[in-house]
């Protein structure tokens, strides 16, 4: 069998979670990481070639990489970075900023259709998995809503954006979020109230701060609380915490969900459906997702599809490892 | 805009739900119901066209319907019936015989690419749905097997196919079997350990009969105790109880379930992926995951596609009455 070969765009969690999921499938070759910091990943990669991302229609003409998996962030990476490769290579990314993505989507389609190549956007749990679940369900329970409900667990989940959000103020050192599911918000979907929730209703926020010297505590904990979008709306705890804490009771990145969908079938007979996923890393899942659409992306240029897709515009079947043969007589 | 024109045939659970499905879906119509026994259905049905489904070639020269879903049985009627509508209007069913799918679907296939039209085969919700979560746990969670556990909650689900097999015992009048996920089964697979099941490790079966008069009790007992295949391999518990009790206490379809699968990401963080589906009524289930495809089989239509199809051939946006537009901005 031809393998499907590889090249990794980006070498922070996301990338080394590609990596070792590329280990996992049989049907994948890591061909090369490419990386703006060469050297940096070259210290810890020893059994991949490095090679920088700007010098790509050099390598790109000798390694012959079916696919670039990207795997830097959506804020700065990706709207400049996606457009670039897709004229060298089809292209997967995780983009996740949800409001900007019909934009991005439009971008990515045009710069695509420009170099007669497919791209696939999006993907990783949400938006991803989470979406298509979220259509299906929303197809199968004609008229039911789709809600989505992150850290199920008493942990909580951990929300790298809110992280961030957190340190890029003044007199904070280090900070985690976890964000907690509000237990009855969840139980009104299932018993299929359909309600209009509004984002303070489904979602608790839950801080955990390391203070810099001298900094004022009540002072950070209320510029937590008010910042608009990430805090301002929900109930937020701050708690202060050591970096020791930190390191050692927070460490990891895990982080769950579920969407959840109710109504009812002919003349009101119940009907849920609910999607659940639990995560003891989140960069690893988001990478395992990324790396299985690698298979279908190869399809995609196979048929000789251009342009940009979601993991909407995609089958099943070409998603999976097994063959057409097996998928029918074990999977169905 | 123009409705998707449907032609239900057989009118029995299913037909009824896919009747009413249709119904909720703006952007569908039905035309007709076909069955055999006309003057029956014309005594219940009276805002429709009932049809003869022997005289298709005359009313589907009149009604030019798009899609015809088939709700008949997968025993006797699917596997005769489904060759013979595709030569005049492409086919949805539900044929959920698993050991018999790959046969039917060479049938179908053959059929369908003959008749120049494509036909949807095996939809419901196992298969189906769950075959569908199935393949996408086992790509996203490389290696990771994904377990059907089947009535999670505390009455079960009834299973059609059970009871009917006890029906067919000389001296049961009437009879219910209702199907129990084996909870610490479930677990395991939770926990990741990837489990080696045999069939009555992940459910066993209760059964309410109704006896005819002067049957022996002990006797019907070890009977249902011993077919193969149906019970046999589990833990089975008969109940005899009165008409009266099994019409009042047992009444209606309902039925429930979960795709369970569990691995590891990166170099061991945890990873669980659960589906859930839970139905007041199971062929209305049926009836809406069918409908929903009738979407998808007339773009397939659109697009000039011939042969047989499942659930793992199908993009979501396919199945959803959502434009384009509406998916990437309010769904991804």
């Amino acid at each position: 069998m031809k393998k499907i070969k590889i090249v990794i765009i980006g070498y922070g969690n996301v990338g080394r979670g590609v990596q070792k999921a590329i280990a996992k499938n049989q049907d994948m070759e890591l061909v090369a990481i490419a990386s703006r910091s060469v050297e940096r990943v070259k210290a810890e990669v020893k059994d991949v070639p490095v090679v920088d991302v700007r010098e790509i229609a050099k390598w790109q003409a000798e390694l012959q990489a079916d696919v670039a998996i990207l795997c830097g962030g959506s804020k700065s990476d990706l709207d400049k970075q996606t457009p670039e490769i897709i004229k060298y290579i089809p292209t997967i990314d995780s983009f996740d900023n949800h409001s900007c993505l019909p934009a991005y989507y439009a971008k990515i389609d045009e710069a695509a259709k420009k170099a007669n190549r497919p791209a696939i956007i999006s993907l990783g749990w949400d938006p991803g998995i989470f979406s298509l679940e979220r259509v299906l369900a929303n197809a199968y329970l004609v008229g039911a809503r789709a809600y989505g409900f992150y850290g199920l667990g008493p942990k909580g989940g951990l929300s790298m954006g809110h992280s961030d959000a957190i340190r890029t103020i003044k007199g904070v050192k280090d900070a985690r979020q976890y964000t907690h599911a509000i237990t009855e918000a969840i139980d009104k979907v299932r018993n299929g109230e359909n309600p209009e929730f509004s984002a303070g209703d489904m979602h608790s926020r839950e801080c955990f701060v390391v203070l810099e010297d001298g900094a004022n505590p009540a002072e950070i904990e209320a510029q937590i609380k008010s910042m608009p979008g990430y805090f301002a709306p929900y109930k937020t705890t701050v708690n202060f915490v050591t970096q020791e804490e930190l390191n050692e009771k927070f460490k990891g990145f895990p982080h769950d969900g579920c969407v959840v969908s109710s109504s009812t079938t002919g003349d009101g007979n119940g009907a849920l459906i609910e999607y659940r996923c639990q995560w003891g890393s989140n960069p690893e899942a988001t990478a395992q997702v990324l790396t299985a659409y690698a298979r279908a992306l190869k399809k995609f240029v196979d048929e000789g599809k251009c342009g940009a897709f979601t993991i909407l515009d995609i089958p099943a079947s070409y998603v999976s490892p097994l063959s057409k043969e097996d998928l029918l007589a074990k999977m169905m």
